[in-house]
């Protein structure tokens, strides 16, 4: 952090332990508004509990050597299984929405202008076998797609009246007055929480420079449609370091979050644009396995798998676009390690 | 052409019918020369017959105000005939090359080393059910392409020789000694060429402006491979245009070279990139066709179809990949139109 946005920062007074407390407490308040909303608006509702679920979770992640583990370790693992449980259903509602979107504008012809992207509507026959194999293979998404979205709602409502949620809560509704700190926490904020804010930053910004960022930023390079047709574990192995800079970035600004080290405007404009591009990586990737699975359906007509092969080489491109966005993004202002 | 350039460019002598009966006689010796060498290297002769007819037709056409038109336009049919004819062998073995190789791209893992592309070989399955429908894909690719190749091959034995390409024949062994001209031809060719070769030049950079060169250089937009699972028409109506650009680049190339008003080492150069580009474009494209002819086979599997489905996106994103390419280099460094 350069000394301007240093000064334009408000100081970090107190205690580590007291600062941590009270970033703990607003988000703890969160994750039970969230519970008590969960009549209304049940989608926004488990959007707010995770987000605070994930954020107390990478605060006891990064700033563990601040809490008494035997406490810290346990919730964390709670908090994990909570996010991932509920996050599948939104996550399989954006994937279907995201492949049909694709259908639709891989049928059209490109002066005919591409509907407005409604609900859960399979694109329409406009012409051609090409065109028929496009629509079967919409309704197919759809209907893998929903079932899996209906799985996950179903999965989502029993662990929201399990016992181990009610434990979880409980545990939350601790979070609000009272933190069980380590010793180290009695240090001063100010010297105690910047180096564990820049440790974190420093692991994000360290597997993002591992990444081949240089092929990447050459366009059409073609590197991530080779997972089209190689087997199975391509994908994945060419996938995973990324998926892994995604992780350590979203752990970085939750930590910079606590600590106040965000930086200036342009920092955290640029940090939000490079997790916005690979939140982009991993939505077209994963939408990528759904098309491939779906190829795996026995007793598909070869017109709907032509067109899953071509939203499958589409989705791969789009992995291909992100990953471009984010090497031009990374490469043009490679912002220092801040805080220390 | 800049004035240094044009200092740079051997005189332009005589009259514009000296010149261009220089040239066509050079062009015509070239064609006799190739089909003397047919029964030698057939390919390396025929690639010269081509060449030399097109350079002949390129010629009668851009310089037509110089000759005879009852001479030169049935002419010029002939040898369009003829161009035609021999060409379809080469582009058959091309497309197929292209795509057995784009399959081994799109089936190997990024960390294992491609195969050196060697001939006809179908890529082997390494693993799982997408590389199977890839080697079969491969395979149904090489019978379709080669039995095309064939029947390309006999019909150009055929035409070779029939008394059509004999008449023709006779025709170019003509030019050899003489050239039917008009009277505009007297003039000097210093005044009577440049122009015509402008014009040319002008057709060419006139249409190029017309592509929607700005959209093209945006990378990962997507245009090209919305064709993938549209109406038939689709691709070829986004095509045109660009086919269109090439064959006007190529002849006012050739133009260029009979009045040699081809600029300075850089123009020619970037002239040169421009017509690889359009080429590759028109070869990504054809090829992406061919696939999806191929996909239209009945009673194929629906691992096959899938793997043609990739392979077409794939094709469709070399389009994109040639336009975009274009674009940038002629967005670059627009050369003023020459000569005039």
């Amino acid at each position: 952090m350069n000394a301007e946005a240093y000064d334009a920062t408000p100081p970090l007074g107190g205690t580590a332990g007291e600062v941590l407390t009270r970033y703990l407490h607003q988000r703890a308040a969160a994750f039970l508004r969230a519970l008590s909303l969960r009549g209304g608006n049940e989608a926004e509702a488990d959007a707010l509990l995770r987000g605070s679920a994930r954020r107390i979770g990478g605060a006891l992640h990064i700033y563990a050597p601040l809490t008494d583990p035997s406490w810290a370790e346990p919730l964390r693992t709670e908090l994990g299984w909570l996010t991932t449980t509920l996050g599948r259903e939104p996550q399989y509602a954006t994937r279907l929405a995201r492949l049909l979107s694709a259908l639709r504008r891989l049928s059209v012809a490109a002066d005919e202008p591409a509907v407005a992207v409604g609900g859960a509507a399979a694109p329409a026959p406009s012409g051609g076998p090409l065109a028929l194999g496009a629509a079967r293979a919409g309704a197919l998404l759809e209907r893998q797609l929903t079932l899996a979205r209906t799985r996950a709602h179903s999965a989502s409502l029993q662990a929201m009246g399990s016992s181990r949620f009610h434990a979880l809560a409980d545990a939350i509704a601790v979070l609000v007055s009272e933190v069980p700190l380590a010793p180290a926490a009695a240090a001063p904020a100010r010297t105690a929480m910047p180096p564990l804010a820049s440790q974190a930053y420093r692991r994000f910004a360290d597997a993002a420079a591992a990444l081949p960022l240089h092929r990447a930023a050459h366009p059409y390079n073609a590197d991530a449609v080779q997972a089209s047709l190689g087997a199975d574990l391509t994908a994945d192995l060419q996938d995973a370091p990324w998926h892994q800079v995604r992780v350590l970035l979203r752990l970085s600004r939750y930590a910079a979050e606590v600590a106040r080290q965000d930086g200036d405007a342009a920092d955290r404009q640029r940090l939000a644009e490079a997790a916005g591009l690979l939140e982009r990586h991993r939505e077209a990737a994963e939408s990528a396995s759904a098309v491939a699975a779906a190829a795996r359906t026995p007793r598909i007509a070869p017109a709907t798998a032509y067109a899953l092969g071509v939203l499958h080489a589409d989705q791969r491109h789009e992995v291909e676009a992100a990953r471009f966005a984010f090497s031009r993004l990374w490469q043009a202002a490679i912002p220092g390690p801040r805080g220390l």
